[in-house]
């Protein structure tokens, strides 16, 4: 989705621009020319100092916006955070604001945009059935079923590497590492050949927890924060090496990109849905067709695009992700293990049902043998100096669309 | 091996105590009723406040000792820990200190201790060649070898939850989740009834680097702080029902226990040893056997003791370990992931070639069908109130011993 001209005025928003004043996503930015961080709130184009509007405006909560990351906001909880927007919303939007508002807010082609908040531990799950079935398909063709017994009965997932979470826009540098084709009679070590991409859906965790308290499915937006688009990116031959028995390490600890901005849950009220139905009796803890959770859909209308070098090659609806949100967050605690702030997991790579709509380019590709039909020529897995852009939208109030924030990276060559 | 009567002055330790001069790990204390957290140094069964002592002599160090975690100090690389222990050194053992420091020492018994580092990324390994056969075995008894073809050509490890690693001490709550046997035809929810330990090695990484940046074999000791006896607890049968195909989660997330006390590098040098013979040629990346390593052997000879109630049920030697730290490092770095101050890397479980020596329940009992035979009956994996506890020594200079801090943990009932 190609966003829209931005304006000479914060104030000046075309309607219905899909960073408007009902989206208002956190960021972490520094003005041009100054190494300080500060929590940013975007609008259209730019970008709102929100600690020092807080300041000026005197607002209780400028403590926890007058940081350098987010973590501090992402830790006050749920009471705090619909304050927070109520008055973020109330100074881009009332005209008793304006002129104060007006002074801290930056274009966004001027600041240097960070990771927005302190990664604690980062797990990635595997929620797409679409997905899990190609992979089923391209890896055990002859298997009876193409899911493993265990996919329809919990959210498969396993933790991956947090300090290696980089921002939007951080150049990707091709991973080396073994790999082992069939033909070969022993490993070789070298740069990766199969690059690719995973387009997910990341949700961070803002309040924490005791160790041995499970978070129950009601209480998910009790604890996440929000969601940010995130690439996985994942060099497919080291990880098909090294994966037996304890599941991918070399292959996706190279770097996961996240958006600059995470969308805070209340942005996306509209665009809550129910998942697909469930085709297998969940155990309670995991149940979202109880009565109570009906009013709370766990899915979200988020539709995808993956751009590679400028061409869509993807739509991934997530709309279609088997688990929920709420249920990774039950799942990954139910033993017992505590959050922190900074917690972030991935949904998985998101596959729709079509060809159009596969979220890896493994699958787009189907296993390297249909490569992609680009203008700079064919495409398998990803060459040196390609750019992956993950852009998305999901329905907002009154007809609007409110935009995720990208997520961009570009290849370089192995060192 | 039962730690030496504590002396009624930290300067009247018996002649070659474990815990003596030649020793000084490093942990994190709080003095009785206090809350402040400072760093210590133990000497037999006092902790010195190194901070406190540090400042009053005037160190230049006294800066990163006056933390409330060690991350500071394992930041400042290899040039400060060794002079930082040539100082400590001095304090504790000449007499021109003596009275000075003597102020600043308090009995164990009388301080509350803590986690000493802050985690980053928590990795475990799964290093050792008895314990992989045997769990192939265990798991894969038609299999042509016990061993996966990418056992001998890479160190297999996975991401962990740093968020739950704990301090010896730590009680450790029994976990709920899902697992399903082959009799069940649907899998079932309830309290884990196969709860094990993994008696490991945790290796401390005190300096960072940068994305990008591989750490070569001969880099070990610039950027690894220290160790610590490790006790990666594990419900089997969570696990055995997750961790296809992404490997372990629920199965290990709710805890991991360190000991209190980082044991440097230093303390070891005369315990280093070469890891057994490689049956395999390596990549260069890994490859142990070049002439300009020989004089750094990777291996470290610690006995490990491992208690069940108080009664000794496995002496695994880290002897036998595969791969070494230094290769786990250079592996985990080889694809460009970077390193951050206090990031955790586990050895995996300690498994010598006798079945006294094998680091697991799971193995002792050989999956259950031998059972052990303790005084308070017999023991397949652990009961509510089960205590296990982990000891280990190494050889030290001139004879002496090096004793690790102990990890310990007692099971409480599930929620």
């Amino acid at each position: 989705m190609p966003e829209q001209q931005s304006a000479d005025s914060p104030f000046d928003l075309a309607e219905g621009h899909p960073f408007g004043p009902h989206n208002l996503p956190y960021g972490v930015f520094s003005p041009g020319g100054s190494g300080e961080r500060r929590v940013g709130v975007r609008l259209g184009e730019f970008v709102l100092d929100a600690g020092a509007v807080a300041g000026v405006l005197g607002s209780p909560h400028a403590g926890v916006l007058s940081q350098a990351t987010l973590n501090p906001l992402m830790a006050a909880g749920r009471g705090v955070w619909s304050e927070v927007r109520r008055q973020l919303t109330a100074w881009v939007t009332e005209s008793a604001y304006r002129e104060t508002a007006a002074a801290y807010f930056h274009p966004l082609a001027e600041v240097a945009l960070h990771l927005p908040f302190e990664v604690a531990d980062y797990v990635d799950f595997y929620a797409s059935e679409n997905h899990a079935r190609n992979l089923g398909r391209l890896f055990r063709p002859d298997a009876e079923d193409s899911l493993m017994p265990n996919w329809k009965h919990l959210p498969v997932g396993y933790h991956g590497r947090a300090g290696t979470v980089v921002v939007s826009g951080t150049e990707v540098v091709r991973p080396s590492g073994q790999r082992k084709t069939p033909a070969d009679p022993v490993p070789v070590f070298g740069a990766s050949v199969r690059l690719d991409i995973e387009t997910e859906v990341g949700f961070v965790v803002g309040v924490p927890t005791e160790i041995g308290q499970p978070v129950a499915l009601a209480d998910f937006r009790e604890h996440v924060f929000g969601l940010t688009l995130l690439n996985d990116w994942s060099a497919r031959d080291i990880q098909a090496w090294e994966y037996v028995p304890l599941g991918p390490h070399l292959g996706k600890s190279f770097a996961t990109s996240v958006s600059a901005w995470i969308t805070p849950l209340e942005a996306l009220d509209a665009a809550r849905i129910a998942p697909p139905a469930r085709t297998h009796e969940l155990l309670p803890y995991l149940d979202d067709t109880l009565e109570e959770l009906r009013g709370e859909p766990g899915g979200y209308d988020l539709r995808i695009t993956v751009e590679l070098n400028g061409q869509v090659i993807s739509e991934p609806p997530f709309s279609t992700m088997y688990w929920t949100a709420a249920q990774q967050l039950a799942h990954m605690t139910v033993n017992g293990a505590s959050l922190r702030t900074g917690d972030l997991y991935g949904s998985g790579t998101v596959s729709g049902g079509t060809e159009g709509e596969r979220g890896s380019l493994l699958e787009l590709s189907w296993g390297g043998k249909n490569p992609l039909e680009l203008p700079d020529g064919k495409r398998t897995f990803l060459e040196d100096g390609d750019e992956v852009t993950m852009t998305a939208w999901a329905p907002g109030p009154g007809g609007t669309r409110v935009a995720l924030g990208e997520v961009r990276g570009r290849i370089a060559a192995a060192r």
